[in-house]
């Protein structure tokens, strides 16, 4: 882990090895090409976000690392075993300047190779030794799926709304962030009252978090980002920029061209991203952003000050400033 | 359910409409595209074997609807969504007669629609209130989908054993029946013994169920099965009886010219199919089945006779002689 997220997890930091070393038993398998792809697969380290924030919300109650390591895992495999199957959905080759599992093994291995982490996955889960925490992650993944499924019904599709973008974002990403830190609550044994702050804690972060992506897809680094600018908008996927700018300049619109185009189809796509670069939107959605990071941060004020609770406003910070 | 169905499930042939009502509610969605997907993938109702082997094993103890019920739709949610996926996986089009969902929705959105239902079973069997039954169900879906993936790793590959393939059937079909009735067993509050006992007699009966079905697919009515015979060749399959035809006839083996044949592929294929149903491989492949079903049928032996075991007895006689 870096120094920066060294820093940002606090007084969980150190901890975190100990999920690492229970994904690391994920791979042992004696099926040879599944443990192949899974070596593959679980080779790409992220921040490790979603599990610290287990941890973190467990700190701050009954800190019993037996029950939350396997929780911060099973989440962190789930959301690996998500991002093999959008990669398999999405026909991409590429994640991060890494080639996607579907690159190398072929689609049909791929979507089995998600399965086993998602089956993976739900038995850690099950280490956890509680039954509501399991069943809270089994609707996780229901949410996230349903999520994704919308969206990728409605890709090239011009006919939605905010309203629906951030019901599509709850489930596809906010989700399994609440899942995180209400199931690291229930695990830290604190009363009703705190679980449902962290789970909105949780929730909130989760959709300020995907709405930065969405931000970051038109104005982050390409090099950081592993992806070019707008790849989200190529694919007809209409994220909240994209839609701000269909509400407030409905006519003659550069998205609706680009959806429409028989022709130029590059050319439209190009002028539809400077558009939304140019224009207030991305200011617009990174406002919308900063509110649900002010839910968040209130929804934990009442929790008494402590490591763990400053780490948790921290992380407020840094999924608001985050370059990629 | 069919009048042999009722007669076959006895005792709890009644309650098995508990199970159809829960799977019912599986529909229900707020996501359009979703609901007309589940729609179809539930649609054609099988016999509902392993849900009758959860209300089974459940009879010869504590016979507690409540959590046998949500069990018996889990799994047959799990086995159903298994379909789906591997549907997608082989890029089949039809399945017993009816188009499959991929053929009718495209194979992105039916990755993720089998992943919302893996996720609703898993949701579902934690209705069971058994964190033990759920953790056991996690690992049954482990075992199914390296099964699956050794199995589709190893396709076009003459150089596998029998004791590779029955390792391979064990976990993509008999590890779901074991799932059943063990399952059933727990939360029948049965002893360590008789559980153990009907996890046995799980495992043996889907080992012989799915050699039955790799029979069927050489000597089958292609009618009543829905598909041409010899389909698993054609994708590359080496079954049981292929098996034993590579092992006893390895000089010019006529599954080998199929598999390196470069062209005339079709008449090759057919070469291979035709040689399997002239040998003795079948009724060789029928006895192992016979002998796994001896096996189910004395590791219950010791528990005492009634109503529940005399059907478990009479559904190893219905996997051997089932036409389809």
């Amino acid at each position: 882990m870096s120094q920066a997220m060294t820093t940002l997890y606090g007084p969980v930091a150190e901890d975190m090895v100990l999920v690492e070393d229970l994904l690391e038993t994920v791979k042992q398998t004696d099926v040879g090409p599944l443990s192949r792809m899974l070596e593959h697969a679980l080779e790409a380290r992220g921040k490790r976000l979603r599990p610290a924030l287990v941890l973190l919300s467990g700190a701050l109650g009954n800190y019993d690392l037996n029950r939350l390591v396997p929780l911060g895992a099973a989440i962190e495999l789930l959301h690996t075993a998500s991002l093999v199957h959008d990669d398999v959905v999405d026909g991409a080759t590429s994640r991060r300047g890494r080639p996607t599992s579907n690159a190398i093994f072929d689609n049909a291995l791929t979507v089995l190779l998600g399965d086993y982490m998602f089956a993976n996955a739900a038995e850690m889960v099950t280490r956890t030794g509680s039954l509501e925490v399991t069943r809270l992650f089994a609707l996780a993944l229901m949410k996230m799926t349903s999520g994704e499924l919308d969206q990728d019904a409605a890709a090239f599709d011009v006919g939605h709304d905010v309203q629906q973008y951030l019901s599509r974002i709850g489930g596809k990403t906010a989700a399994l962030f609440a899942n995180a830190t209400e199931g690291g609550a229930i695990l830290g044994e604190m009363d009703r009252d705190t679980v449902a702050a962290l789970r909105v804690y949780g929730y909130s972060l989760g959709m300020a978090f995907q709405i930065v992506d969405d931000v970051l897809d038109f104005n982050g680094d390409e090099e950081l980002m592993g992806k070019p600018v707008g790849s989200d908008l190529r694919e007809g996927t209409v994220t909240l920029p994209g839609l701000l700018l269909l509400e407030r300049y409905p006519k003659d619109n550069p998205i609706k061209r680009f959806f429409t185009a028989k022709r130029d189809r590059e050319r439209h796509l190009q002028a539809a991203i400077t558009t939304v670069q140019d224009t207030e939107v991305l200011e617009s959605s990174m406002d919308m952003a900063r509110d649900y990071v002010r839910r968040a941060r209130e929804a934990i004020a009442p929790i008494p000050d402590g490591e763990a609770k400053r780490s948790l406003v921290e992380v407020t910070d840094y999924v608001l400033d985050r370059s990629s």
